[in-house]
């Protein structure tokens, strides 16, 4: 029997490659998408069973483009881990309405693009899972994060929508609200004086995000947070 | 001294008229903003102290073009309701990636390029106010309204940051949470079998939203919802 | 015809003073509630057509019987403003659970009480009106706010109840969610180095709560946050 | 090494016991609460290595008594699990105030209590999950659930103060919001003629509130929900 399926969308050194590595871990073929081949192909070397898939979540016809191929390579997805993100921040009349607009293409309308790839197949062979990575962005729209929030706030309404119409055909639908900063290289160097308690680990992410991908149907997790234990919340 | 002014973005035979009229009566000069010149210039005829500004709230350069002319010919806005709406609705995967688009640029986009063209004089002159017309959906994404609750929480996770970059500079933002079936010839039309306790009176939502823009700002509001007596929640 | 009746369910000199004095102004006969005498007769002698009942709101015969008199002597009320809450602070292992109990005596089970007392009437003569003051704690438990948060979140819900039950029937139910400090004597001593704009200042809150008592059924409030321009939120 | 320990506060057929089960295939030894004698043997008969211990979570010198013997026989608990619910249903103007209180006393009240009793040895070891079982009443007063919601809403906030304070503590608070209909014999009579999608199987509950007992620290789930795939929300 064929290896089930996992396209991970937005794959960078920090959630990405450890979900990757996590469904690999549990015998997945994993389809590692990111915006640039340069990043993408030292990530997909440290996941086994995978391939890197370069792709422009925010264009339609790159995205029609990728999953074909997926599907065409590796069969039709059993999991799709929505991750693309975007970090653009700023006070309202300081945020160029462009930057406005990337950061809504990237987390929503990718989603929604994506979401549209994978759905029909899950839903004519009964199963599969859409699971999407939000932040506390997802429910505040802080001062300085206008661009990001009203993004990721398009997102979890649109995860809700998509949660709402496909659970009842099978297909589970999830947000992880993300609560904290990601330990990384590269936020360590930005916040290194932060104590360890505030980061949240990749691999622990990846642990319950393929937990949730697990669940029984009988009692599907729409919405969790994740947070380190020690971020004040 | 001149008059205040008020400016209505996105005026309707329903609330925009109703909310145009309500600060006509507080004295306000009101500026009505809509797409179609044919929907505007018989609603505009019924507002005293009127001026009628086609305009497409989606595009950049239209909005500033509109704006420059309010000021010009009314002064800056002392109040800036954004009830531009739209009405797309359907299933995640019956919609169509430039409708998902259109929603967003309606709701989100544009209320950003708005209270940016009125945000800055609002600061310098240390008052003002934005009112925002939400939805139900505002809140929540439903099965079938996919592409208006995704574009409605990017508004409100929007207004969220306005209202916390921009209250400490004087400026009041606040979202009007609208749950039920607004009166209108078309909803009852429409709706015509629904009890008259299941309807919102255009002028009770008018009401409301001009108390909230006349608030003391040591008490300002920032959401409210508004519904029918008799509409379940 | 007679003058309406307004009761207002704990009165110091913040909130429940003003609250009085503004439907004072708007010609309503007031009952001031609270449980010491001595507290209550030097801000009943502020208010016009008032009387000052003594009242443990935590009791259910004293209310029973407290609301009897408010009928006999006034007649049965239009409006109740429940405003009893208490100031019980601390983290959950220093929380006694006597202290715990009489947070949700006070802002719970009286709220339960008195609606009992108030609403029959309300529906019989097809409306009313029923305000509940809240906090930011009736929205989120913080660590050092066990007692208070928990009591506020029960208010909350019970207040939800009464709405989605006594609103059909033509009762208006609302929640005034207070985030911030209001500007008393008191609080100026506690934390009098904070900026003015910090403060809520009681008239102003009070003007919003009469204007949301006055709204036409067909667009009813249940929620709304009241803030200081100053908050940081 | 002694087996690690875990209680279940609330024990029925059917959450309290495959939470214990599912505790019990992972080595633990089971401590299971509840207020009958003759509902909870035949229960824990189905337990491995678990102890029965009648008691009324309404009770302070019951718990206090329930929990020292716990910690006498079994040692300190790593795990509690407060799992006590209570169905009282009906309109605000037909809950009684001891019903009123009961719900309370039961989902709130008892919580602290027992929180009380396992918190200061998890902090001194270091380490503990208190998951607390909700409802959709936890955040939502509906109409009907008078009694319920407002006693649910107390209990989310409560937990919202524990995880607050504790967390930083090394102790792991969470809350499992249950969205649907259990799958018990019981409820099978009672709405039998739903489809198979809209129950929530036991089973499936207990692994995901293992799975959250088991998170590891830098990235902890304070709030998830659970709901079948055929439950509409």
């Amino acid at each position: 029997m064929a290896k089930p399926v996992c396209v991970v969308a937005g794959v960078g050194p920090g959630n990405g490659l450890a979900i990757s590595q996590r469904f690999a871990q549990a015998d997945y073929q994993i389809a590692m998408l990111a915006r640039q081949e340069s990043t993408l192909e030292p990530l997909q070397a440290q996941v086994a069973n995978s391939m890197a898939l370069p792709c422009d979540l925010t264009e339609s016809r790159d995205i029609a483009a990728t999953f074909a191929r997926v599907k065409a390579e590796l069969g039709p997805p059993d999991v799709l881990i929505y991750n693309a993100g975007s970090g653009l921040f700023g006070a309202p009349l300081d945020t160029r309405p462009e930057d406005f607009t990337t950061a809504w293409r990237v987390n929503a309308l990718g989603l929604l693009l994506s979401a549209q790839q994978v759905a029909p197949d899950m839903i004519s062979r009964g199963g599969g899972s859409i699971i999407v990575t939000g932040a506390t962005a997802s429910l505040r729209g802080g001062a300085n994060f206008t661009a990001f929030a009203s993004a990721k706030a398009a997102q979890r309404n649109l995860a809700q929508s998509l949660s709402r119409s496909l659970g009842p055909q099978g297909v589970h639908v999830a947000l992880v609200i993300v609560d904290g900063i990601i330990d990384t290289p590269r936020t360590r160097e930005l916040f290194g004086d932060k104590p360890d308690a505030t980061y949240l680990k990749p691999a622990a992410i990846a642990d319950s995000v393929f937990q949730i991908s697990a669940q029984d149907r009988s009692a599907w997790t729409f919405e969790l947070d994740l947070r380190p234990s020690g971020e004040a919340w």
